[in-house]
């Protein structure tokens, strides 16, 4: 029923892959938040499919901000981002045969044949464009409170990587990074394996883990409102995800006393010796870092043959899924993650503290 | 802000685990469903804690519907369940020591020691009785419809176990049975495990694999309010819960032509061939099994010493949980899952075809 | 959809005039409000029907905290509160005649014949009784805030009365006193006309005016959470009510620099002159008294004959409506409407103060 | 927190009066509801100022459709429509001299001084104009559902006028209409009214009746979400509008025996044989038309002198309103009624029959 989620931060997507443009609403956001619109483009520019392992497609990514800025900080007004679309050649696209995995045979049982199929039209990647514009709003003010968050590759298709440590500088250095991840050696075996994919006509998955430092503990509800509802409610939202994990991996097969935090003092403030609740308990903030992982599936767009249906004449058919199509939107996604995170932890912080929590009026 | 989850039939839980009760209110629900008092107290009878596996707590969950039923069918006002409790033995707690990876401490930074601390208080798992209790009035009436459910263990500890196949008879039977096993071998090496655990003062947690089967397509909502949204948000609600993924195990390795479910005809129904997406692309039923899986951490109570600190003094002590507690709550989480995907389901099922979608009046 | 209201607080109805009892969950109410079971008594009494001019039925309105309370303060959790019902002669119902502008029809044609036809059921104003005491949970914080409301009888049937002065002593006095109305004088004449329309098998509706003073300027939202909008909405939830007005009386006859608060300066404060606009303006409260009117029509259960049709046998047949009925609620109401004002109140404080807002913790 | 109103259709405003545009987010309308983008333009012009009894200031209202619409039909995506701005000279306003009865002290002390100050910014009536494009989406799949709605103007100052049948001929006229007039004398003693306000320096309000017909009987919820909340809610969204009453005018005076509504036979089917609920009982549609009464208090903008403060330097001044200015918006508002009622029933008819419910799909 509705695109959006957050209680005192509402976020609403609209847009379609190949129509207008994409868009966010933001209601509910703090005035006084500095507007930074480099900053903006900046994140936009992370989400965009770059270089070998990416999609060939460049959208510039322009925006526009439509409502809720003035004299370059928010007002408190619902705030709408616009991006239009520049680049769209939408008859690569087939309305009858459902690409496999893609949400083109979902959309025609919901809409009945309505819906703007181009590209995916509203279930289409491009969508998160928007999202990451929105975060971009946020992030910064976050960060002048001491919250940082980063999102770095775990693993690509088979292929797994250390987590990286949890502190400011690491953070940040991976928020910036070109591929959410720091390591050149990393980046070049991930290239290896994407570019081996792309070869083939195929495309690859993985999975990230994002981090979050610098919350206060409190933040979130009991039940169906806390901390890891939330964020995984998001992040679900978000196309390919199909797994979210909270803490430690393969926290399933420790004993409770192996995954259990034990409470110790340190400098006169309680905290957890380790941290495989991943700083939550109950659905509320402990004060360690966030941290979760999310899985990103292959990428759906193949020029692999593959069986289909054409859903007018109900014959059985093959379709190679042409157009650009990033092999592997891992990396990509990361950024999206990021932006959904500081999303999801400033609707918090406006819930516990106000309506000027993000700017401390 | 908010204990309750769904946008048409609206869950919401209220109570303590050391206090007069706990219970549930739902909103939205509609008229003329037939309402089975012996099925809402054998679905609560799955969750308790039963026989060596379990906690020797037995309550008898006794429950009292409050509102919304006349005549033995649902009214169609608002439906409210309390389940008072009657053996509690609250003395066993201690209001300054937070017991590590429960939810003590958060909730003392949340209430600022307000919170109700015996046994939890309103963040114990008990409070999911009213879940299962809500769950038992609408899974007789999806039966009816011919949507079936059913949750099965897949991990204990480190030990796996194949899924089930997703017909009614294995769904409905695995739903009826006392531990969501229903091959004896299998029950007997997790009693193993689990017995194994609680004679060592730990415990033990687990994965668990939800099947959802009779869904009509087109169920659900693009973005936020999708089926893995809204399903991961209300999951995450249940205590100790840390993961979920949808569809294919391990999908983050497989490649897009291993992972894509490609379509093919089936009696002049596009159906896929395969189902690793889980039933779900880009938020929205496909008409496959809706297929997920649950990791349930360890239970952090233990009689382990562990590490803590006294919050009023800030004295670091050692502490041993006291009570009775269950080494492995993953056999009594299932019916826990079955009432959450039940409940969640007849939401998107009223969304779709109105206030008189579960039964078709 | 869902019987609530509340942004950071909500606000859920339940129960029947005939079945177990009535109650409300309160979710979203901040830790540490010390909670005074004698104000909750108090306040219910307030809305019983009481002496001459109320009808004759004297539920003593026991009631229960289900949960979310703790050695006398709330726990931040959901509040619970039932209200048994113990005095009700169901036998007096017909299920196939509707009482003309009762909600019978409405409920038949909306629940298909499951509804619970005793006494309204979920319909009945005895389901106030629930909001009553939900509101007397956050009067008391408002109070210690400086915040204090008032609402008094400005007309019965076509005899009208002044509006009182907005100050503490007063409010306070017409808030404690029984029947909103602190003139002798005047509840002389009240009772005249209610006990003559009584006499005649017949009822009387009226208007109230409530005021909130000591509100801080800058709650509310723009547009649809507006003040007006978020007090309206709950409001009209309260059965009889068909009409709400803000600020000055027949505002609509008033031109622009008649009706135009002019702002003036007063200790240093900027305030305006007058108060037409009834301390909201675009919205958001100004600081002013907060002052609406609310239109509460006769009670429709009288006994006099009057038309009707059996829903069942689709016969047209007259009907007197027995058992025993209040000939106006006028004066009960004003203790709601002191209620939902405190309740949306609160919310409002919670939304832009945060969680603690009404402890200031 | 929210701009946004509906539960299954989800309306949200964003804009500013001087800014980049306004626009409205459709969430959660049917797919399959023919565009017309004629009827939106004309529409718009409706709410235009338009020749002597209205402003000079004339903004041809260009809109774009963002999203939500492909081949003419609307795609169930959420629809974005945008309006731009072409015509705003904002160097009329003054950030500091808050204009008497109007938001910019509130938006002020809400938004402290970041708000966009220009004619009022995001609370200006020029959002309106998204408001009733929104309208303009589902008015024409309400008419040919049978369901017509009218607004007509009852009263400007001080002059009373009968309100119109509630027949679908009438009601399409006055909706046709240029001012919510259809008799010609009635519309030259408004302009009189209004014209002589306009040479004084002045402005006057007055009230609009509203009425609905064809509805099915069973919409609404109960409490809080019945059909007076939820067209209340949204009717004080819009800015001066300070009354709402449903039913019979001057109900607070009628007996019980006068305003109830005995229900009769016709044709076979249950009516009232009066219309005094103005077509609703207990928050429930009875199939009668909903007949609701707006006032909308005179304009705030006027060119006499009036007190001010400078909220800068706490200085007491006097302040004419410079600008265009109509000095009556009662005849622009009752477009908006109509689409708001629209919106707001073709949320409760989606809420009742499912996410197809405007094209019976």
């Amino acid at each position: 029923m509705k695109n959006s989620f957050g209680n005192a931060i509402n976020i609403s997507l609209f847009g379609e892959s190949h129509g207008a443009g994409v868009g966010v609403l933001i209601d509910g956001i703090a005035p006084g938040i500095k507007v930074d619109e480099d900053f903006i483009a900046h994140q936009l520019t992370l989400r965009r499919p770059a270089g070998k392992i990416s999609t060939a497609r460049r959208e510039p990514d322009n925006f526009v901000i439509q409502s809720g800025v003035f004299n370059g900080y928010t007002t408190g007004a619902p705030l709408c981002i616009f991006i239009p679309n520049t680049d769209a050649r939408s008859s690569d696209y087939t309305p009858d045969l459902p690409r496999p995995s893609h949400a083109d045979f979902t959309a025609r049982e919901k809409y009945h044949g309505f819906e703007d199929y181009r590209g995916g039209g509203h279930f289409s990647g491009r969508i998160t464009a928007a999202l990451v514009a929105a975060g971009a709003i946020v992030i910064p003010a976050l960060r002048e409170m001491g919250i940082y968050i980063g999102t770095y590759i775990k693993q690509i298709s088979n292929l797994g990587f250390s987590s990286l440590p949890h502190d400011k500088e690491t953070l940040l250095a991976v928020a910036e990074s070109d591929y959410g991840v720091i390591n050149e050696n990393d980046l070049s075996a991930i290239t290896d394996i994407i570019e081996r994919a792309a070869a083939n006509g195929d495309s690859v998955g993985g999975k990230l883990e994002t981090a979050v430092i610098g919350l206060p503990a409190g933040l979130g509800e009991p039940w169906f409102d806390g901390v890891e509802s939330q964020i995984a409610r998001a992040v679900f939202g978000i196309p390919a995800v199909k797994e979210i994990s909270f803490g430690a991996e393969d926290i399933s097969m420790l004993s409770g006393s192996q995954a259990n935090d034990q409470f110790v003092l340190k400098d006169g403030k309680i905290i957890t010796e380790t941290n495989n609740s991943g700083g939550v308990q109950g659905g509320i903030t402990n004060g360690m870092p966030v941290v979760f992982r999310t899985t990103v599936k292959a990428t759906p767009s193949i020029s692999k043959e593959q069986k289909t249906v054409n859903m007018a004449t109900l014959e059985e058919v093959t379709l190679s899924v042409k157009g650009r199509h990033d092999p592997c939107i891992v990396p990509r996604a990361r950024i999206v993650l990021d932006s959904v995170a500081a999303l999801v932890i400033a609707d918090m912080l406006t819930v516990r503290y106000g309506s000027d929590a993000l700017t401390g009026k």
